[in-house]
């Protein structure tokens, strides 16, 4: 959590990914929701040393297995092997959600005068580190305004190359008037971004929602294609007006 | 929130109604958890000014659309059009569920001598003020006896007409000494009521029950038909009835 | 709650069994996941005396009713008819989960110098107790370690007499740190264990997890067969080791 001088707003990111954990013979399951398909480079390590095996999906029943040339310790966590690539327009790789969210709040630091930075955890797998942080920083800083610094997906309404969406609703509703708010402040620095509707999904905010305190939040990000794969997409011009709108919002809200 | 004198019971009454968002295209999600049906009647307002349409829901997918002159604006929310209909026995209208509620808490203030009446929100979507709500109002008062005053169902158990319902336990389960003093107040008041056991539904208990404080809670709300659609049919005697028990309660517990 | 000396860990066993209520007619709802069987033996009481009936499912739909020589009162709860069963090996019974939890505590007791032990409700439908609990505990003593003490699966990976289990996952993730010193902890006191990873299940570490607390938790507990019906069986040489551990573990963590 990084403080900088008289905060207003909380910027969540979250720093953990999607995987899988090895559980008894060759079985895995899964850490968050990753998409799952034969043939995808996974990697960990044991007290054996480096892991760098296939996922093998059953046709018949889904369930999900590893190929490698030795037994990996029960318990040991494998995440997608890195692939990145890029180029003038996108960047692709695994955890772009949330990589991207946290090199948004990374660059805001360089320049933020006013506000919190948040690094959180479990946000893939049922949440456990934003109530007690939310809880902190009330109690301390007295912020109840929140950004949520994560990735979307691309649908037939939002669409990669538009500017970085504003999420009017996910899983759960937040407040109208502050994201009107967002959406005024968006509107009047000209900076390109889409208005999300969805009916299902979630991200940081289900803590704040269900917290103790009376958070206000919105979810803005950049929307990926390929969502939880090895290859999330996104377009570069999406990832700047991210970076664009948080640095307004930042001293406006 | 309404404190009166010395309060020993909080009455939650949640002012949030289900609906449906605007997504993208003529698509509908909904808000909470409505009845569809093609044809019933929605209203809304938008940036370009009031909306009227009408609901439309796919045979095959069960998917929603609203039927309408003009395009509404994404993230705009729609609710039933209002019908308010009344017989000497009977009301009948969208959202009695849980206009009849907050009716209820207004009507006590009239005569409330000691209490809290909380008017919450998202009861319908997943929750969002009562955790809040019931850490300011135990920590501020120490109140931690609540009583919800919502609607239920008619079923094969509870009956319109028969009296407000008593809920022994919905999705949760509720402490049974607290369930058993309002049984017990009730019975020795003469007031009519009907005992309900249901195994799913819930409440603004639900963020009582999961709290960080000790709250004791009990659902207490007159029995509907046609439970969330846009024809709630109430029996005018469990309005009655459940007014003269709250008052009782409030006196007594 | 009972709190020893200067403690640094807290002991969560609950005390809340799975079971029935009675509904309307004759139909039953869960408390909890009982398993079902028709013939099981079920207990319970109301105004009218003892009840002793037993537990009818319907092979089509699944609707769980009792068969009894009269009508038994709404809203009565009703739980498995104890069957007590020991050998030279193993005792079985019904509520050897959480029987064994609780017994796992209070044996701890007898010797516990420093530590907290936690009789919590509510863990088999749902939570209720542990959220204000472990604020409590937290805010009073700066406790935030635990241990719970309750009974798990016995799986293709978990065998019966190999020892208690130190469970690295279930439906939640643990921080790995705090499960890496359990694991350090009895191997080094040469402990017989077993390490668990299951996708799903729950305990009262769900409560902890969702905290406004920050909780490092770990499920260490003894595998049972027949888990959630009358006949759960537990093997002696691992409740034997689930007490050791726990001894070892409330001094050394």
């Amino acid at each position: 959590m990084l403080v900088f001088g008289t905060p207003r707003t909380a910027v969540f990111a979250h720093l953990d990914s999607i995987g899988f954990t090895v559980r008894y013979g060759r079985q895995l399951v899964r850490i968050g929701g990753p998409q799952v398909e034969s043939g995808y480079r996974l990697v960990g390590h044991d007290a054996q040393g480096d892991v760098a095996c296939t996922l093998a999906v059953d046709d018949e029943t889904g369930e999900l297995s590893y190929e490698f040339t030795r037994d990996i310790e029960r318990g040991t966590e494998l995440t997608f092997a890195c692939d990145f690539r890029e180029t003038a327009d996108t960047v692709q790789s695994c955890y772009l959600d949330n990589r991207l969210g946290v090199w948004n709040a990374l660059r805001l630091a360089e320049t933020l005068e006013h506000g919190i930075l948040v690094f959180s955890c479990w946000e893939e797998h049922g949440g456990g580190s934003v109530a007690y942080l939310a809880k902190h920083i009330y109690e301390t800083y007295g912020v109840r305004q929140a950004l949520i610094s994560d990735i979307t997906w691309v649908t037939e309404g939002v669409h990669a190359g538009q500017g970085v969406a504003i999420s009017l609703r996910d899983s759960l509703i937040p407040r109208r008037s502050y994201v009107e708010r967002i959406r005024q402040i968006a509107k009047a620095a000209g900076i390109p971004h889409q208005l999300e509707v969805e009916g299902g999904g979630g991200s940081d905010a289900k803590e704040l929602q269900h917290s103790t305190q009376p958070w206000d939040w919105c979810f803005v990000g950049a929307p990926e294609d390929h969502v939880h794969s090895p290859d999330e997409l996104v377009d570069k011009r999406d990832i700047a007006s991210m970076l664009a709108l948080y640095q307004v919002l930042m001293r406006e809200l």
